[in-house]
């Protein structure tokens, strides 16, 4: 027979046996409960009288229970801080318990892995300052399962940033929020599948995980050319689709030559074919001539993605799709009615956006990966001559170009230096037909200040 | 050409015709950009200094360019605000533009929808202070990519609530973080698949968006007959698992019978089968016998889903599975590395629950709630007698038989009168074997305090 107990501090649900007596019953559950690990150690009971109160038993049964049940070790009774779980008293049989066992993967001293932001510069107080502003004037609706496009308050907020920002053509309805990146990739996956494409071409230099990510929802995913000019876009065999990085490829770090912008729009409308443009850092441009997003080519034929990973956080989970009026509404039904993003999220995201404070932050990030960039430039200079540094018009990384056949050896090196890094051979398509370069994608975003020298150190000390 | 500004206050992009100087390329530009929208009504320009300065043009051409365009109409100059975009300058070509124009579906007056709790009661003062402590104390590195089965915090702080309030027998590695009831459901249709299981039996009685999302992984989902002692669990076909809500079916409302609880994990043990134990609203129970998780019963063959779309809000977008430990990793597995939620409502849940807010909250709605319920119940025991109140010893909704044969139109007139309800025949399988029933799912969580009694005097009017 189950009861349970519901006091000013804690609920606990216990299903004391239902012959034996009361107080054998309610002492047999209640040591279960704290043998199993369901009662951590130092969790405070209720009191006899409420527990009695709930349970509808009286309250002398209740405190003989426990007197029960310190006497056995099992928990404990102190003047002032009443009953509690005794420490130590938990077994952990076959590995369940309740105590926290977190195994978090080995870490290496440092890490220029590209494909994050520094985390540390996250601005906290702001963020909680729009989070507080947002919260507070949202209708509770709001708070409600909600639109799959996401909230009306952050498409609107998006369509003007992006718009000045990003030259992108749009308005709130043709905007699908998505939680970062990937989600919409599988989002799109699964209507350009619905549509009857069977192949998205993408770049011979990207992240696997997005080729796999297309291959689940059954396209082919085969590689273009990359030359001096980008990837060449004159040519895609029967793909219905093409997913590029055109402001900031990645991971090379240049632009995609005008000519080839001005080709892969022609070949999506002689086609019909639609071009998924990534652009996940446009905001990072440290030069003179900032790359405005294709989509602004033809809205009608580019799927413009975006994301706050890069300029915010990935852990934010929280990025964004501009589409055309049809494809908005096909994405919207298959995100589903359930599939949606936090709207607290989205809701001070828009705050923040509409405050000025989103701009404030990327020009204040832009500001420090730029000092970074050129630190890492003049120390690769200095104590690596060989070494070339290439794709820094933009972005969180560079591209390091190395000395024919040396590319494992100083991953290699770097390693045994406690200094995670990427190969760009990590980042080459199974198919491409480029010949292979050796060099480092390093990703100089990715530290905290505080430990960027260090890092600019080891990476030099491995440098051929 | 590209060009762009980055002034203290916004950034634009910009690409000035390369012919006819640069002030007619510059006024063109920012008229375009405000004709198509792409710069919003009331937007504030830069100062034509810091916009000549990133250009890298003379101040004065951006003067001129700026005067020229507000003696067109298109821009504003007011001493002491700056120059700024007019109101109403904005054409909206084929329906792009980014003037906000969000069409709300139409809504009745009163809804009366189960599956929302009251949303107006979400405690936004004590969440904020959560989220403040929570991302105030949190390591950097928590707001990367993450951990696919979602943050160690938040799944130590679960393992102990769900062990103390629900008899769940868990660790924090056997937790897996979702976005939802649904999104838990999705990733498991996918892992039941790939174990090769074929059908998971689902209740006569439920929700069809449920159906559907495991038949959209592969599997068929037959129903299991229903009857006084609730679903009957004494047979299941071939079925490798079963989809159950064992405390409180919904929407039925009544607690699996002890008999066919030991039946389904009699099932389970002896064919290798699953349980997928949906607790949506476990936390909400009114009376003295509170049915603890099916789980308790066996951790091995029990998989327990919860959510907080009904104790706090759906728009929160969390949930969490309880899983055998060979199943957490293949569900962590199948969620990939960047299907994660996110980090920040994470860790405030995580506060939220450690700090002991959540139980007070939930305490608090458990009053509000069985207020209603006992409100609707006096109600309707006055004012339609025939109508008899089922379901009530727990949640946030009613079932309310009536007469055979009136229940559509019974719905019809709370249509007529802007109340919005559902029939039980919306929530029966389509292949149920049951005799149907006349009723209606009342949700009383659904309104705000303030609509309540409104809505419930829309609710008698309408009864027969």
């Amino acid at each position: 027979m189950a009861r349970s107990w519901a006091t000013l501090g804690v609920d606990l649900h216990l299903e004391p046996a239902a012959s034996g007596g009361l107080r054998r019953g309610l002492t047999d559950a209640l040591r279960d409960a704290v043998r199993t690990g369901r009662l951590a150690p130092g969790t405070r009971l209720p009191s006899s009288r409420s527990l009695a109160a709930d349970l509808g038993i009286a309250r002398n049964t209740v405190a003989e229970a426990y007197a029960d049940l310190v006497a056995e070790g099992w928990l404990t009774a102190r003047q002032g801080s009443g009953t509690r779980v005794a420490e130590r008293a938990v077994s952990q049989p076959s590995g369940r318990g309740t105590a926290p066992r977190h195994r978090e993967p080995a870490r290496p001293a440092h890490s220029l892995v590209p494909g994050a932001p520094d985390l540390a510069a996250f601005p906290r107080t702001e963020w909680l300052r729009a989070a507080r502003r947002a919260l507070t004037t949202a209708p509770y609706d709001a708070l409600g399962y909600g639109d799959p496009r996401g909230r009306p308050e952050l498409r609107t907020a998006l369509a003007g940033y992006l718009a000045r920002a990003r030259g992108v053509r749009t308005d709130p309805d043709t905007i699908v929020i998505t939680a970062g990146f990937t989600h919409g990739l599988r989002v799109l996956g699964t209507v350009l599948r619905a549509r009857g494409v069977g192949t998205v071409a993408v770049e011979s230099y990207g992240l696997d995980v997005y080729w796999e990510l297309l291959q689940q929802a059954g396209l082919a995913t085969p590689a273009l050319p990359y030359d001096e000019l980008g990837t060449d876009t004159r040519e895609f065999g029967g793909a219905g689709a093409v997913l590029l990085t055109p402001a900031h490829q990645f991971p090379m770090g240049t632009a995609l030559h005008p000519d080839r912008r001005a080709a892969v729009v022609d070949w999506a409308r002689r086609t019909g074919g639609l071009v998924l443009e990534d652009d996940y850092d446009g905001e990072f441009r440290y030069d003179r001539q900032p790359v405005g997003a294709l989509q602004g080519l033809d809205p009608d034929r580019v799927i413009y993605l975006g994301t706050a990973s890069k300029s915010l956080a990935p852990g934010l989970r929280l990025g964004w799709m501009v589409l055309p009026p049809e494809l908005a509404r096909e994405a919207a039904s298959a995100k589903g009615r359930s599939d949606t993003v936090g709207v607290l999220e989205q809701l001070t995201l828009a705050e923040f956006l509409t405050s000025g404070a989103y701009d404030r932050h990327v020009r204040s990030c832009r500001l420090r990966y730029r000092r970074r960039r050129d630190a890492l430039a003049a120390a690769v200079a200095d104590r690596a001559p060989e070494v070339r540094v290439t794709g820094i018009a933009a972005g969180l990384h560079a591209v390091l170009r190395l000395p024919p056949g040396t590319e494992q050896s100083v991953i290699q090196a770097a390693a045994w230096q406690g200094l995670a890094l990427h190969g760009l051979s990590f980042h080459r398509h199974p198919q491409a037909v480029t010949a292979p370069l050796d060099a480092l994608v390093v990703g100089y975003g990715t530290p905290p200040d505080s430990a960027w020298s260090g890092a600019l150190e080891a990476l030099c000390r491995v440098l051929p």
